[in-house]
């Protein structure tokens, strides 16, 4: 890993657990800073807003995605890297695994331009990323299940959540010495001890 | 050209005329539509306030330069092309040769993630880029006469000015099937019938 605290995020489908598991790891390791995308950073948050207020279908892909690049790029420099500078570990709920995921569900054609803006401006993979992997059905369970998410579920459909699940899956294959498949399918306890043990085992 | 309308820029340092010089052409051309930059449709304007707002230093020049080339992709698809699409001629005061320069002039390191990150995200140069050239000293003593454009014009030192000269005429020369060479250090109306007289012999 060379000087500096480990970079470790949270990737999966939508209600999978990754906040829950992201806090709950972030408990157990002493100093260690739990951040999220979008966001992150007072600028990072501007952005999003930006992004995320208005009319859908307001900004292209294509601006959307520079937009959400500028986000990271703030998100890099002023709250992570300064963080793992300090030798703290920094936990990160979705990082740039969502973009190239989601981005390559809906428009495919732009995974390239994912991959080349990614290499081009932030340059930067984590040390370990946890893909919590589980049935699309039962995590939408529990997304309805949760105050005010209903909408925003509804909209999502359980199609869309097979691609982006199978996504996940081909991207830990395509990153195997950063990425460690979790089943999600546990109670959050179950998880959280297989997670623990692994980052003892991987640090 | 092929099929559509003329894209038309005009670059150069500060107080060298190009807003005015842009004007005086879409007036000349029926149909013309006059734009600029940063900015340019409603989406890029928006882009432009987060940018310009709050402190100086807020944003680096990495996030900076993202968030204006998002506020481009917007002004190009959402102003630029349709009108092209219709066979309208589209002014643009300046353009992305103002980014490569101007970035060029104060973050030279940058100048290559400038230009990948154009031929990524962007794509597209004007068939036709006037860069008004002209000593900066007479240039300054123009813009201090502005109402209101004091300050920016006094924080923004005469050397910058040179170096960024400097940069437009390498540009020139780097694209001479695009750039014509305008000198400035004439009055308005000679300026002007310069211009138009070249838009008629290049189209
Ligand atoms: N292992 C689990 N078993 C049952 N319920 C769980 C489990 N893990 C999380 N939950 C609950 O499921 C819901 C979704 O969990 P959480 O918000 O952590 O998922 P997420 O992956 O962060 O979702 P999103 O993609 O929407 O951000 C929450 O109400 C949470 O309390
Ligand atoms: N040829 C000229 N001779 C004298 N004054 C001029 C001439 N062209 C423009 N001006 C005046 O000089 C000032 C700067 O001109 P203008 O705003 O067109 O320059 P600009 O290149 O657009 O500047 P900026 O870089 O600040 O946008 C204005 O007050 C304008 O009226
Ligand atoms: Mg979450
Ligand atoms: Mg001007």
């Amino acid at each position: 890993m060379g000087a500096g605290g480990w970079f470790i995020t949270f990737e999966g489908i939508d209600g999978s657990g990754k906040s829950t598991q992201a806090r709950r790891l972030a408990e157990r390791l002493p100093g260690a800073v739990l951040t999220r995308e979008p966001g992150g950073s007072a600028g990072a948050e501007e952005i999003r807003r930006l992004v995320l207020n208005g009319e859908t279908g307001r900004w292209s892909p294509e601006t959307e995605l520079l937009l959400f690049t500028a986000a990271r790029r703030d998100h890099l420099e002023k709250l992570i890297e300064p963080r793992l500078s300090e030798g703290r570990t920094v936990i990160c709920d979705r990082f740039a695994d969502s973009t190239r995921i989601y981005q390559g569900a809906t428009r495919g054609d732009l995974r390239d331009k994912v991959d080349a803006l990614h290499a081009l401006m932030i340059g930067r993979e984590p040390d370990l990323t946890f893909i919590i992997d589980m049935d699309p059905a039962t995590a939408l369970a529990r997304g309805m299940a949760r105050e005010g998410a209903e909408s925003r579920f509804e909209s999502f459909g359980l199609e869309l959540q097979e691609t982006v699940r199978a996504g996940f899956l081909a991207l830990a294959a395509q990153f195997p010495e950063r990425c460690v498949v979790i089943d999600g399918n546990r109670d959050a306890d179950a998880v959280a001890e297989d997670i623990a043990a692994r980052v003892t085992v991987e640090t």
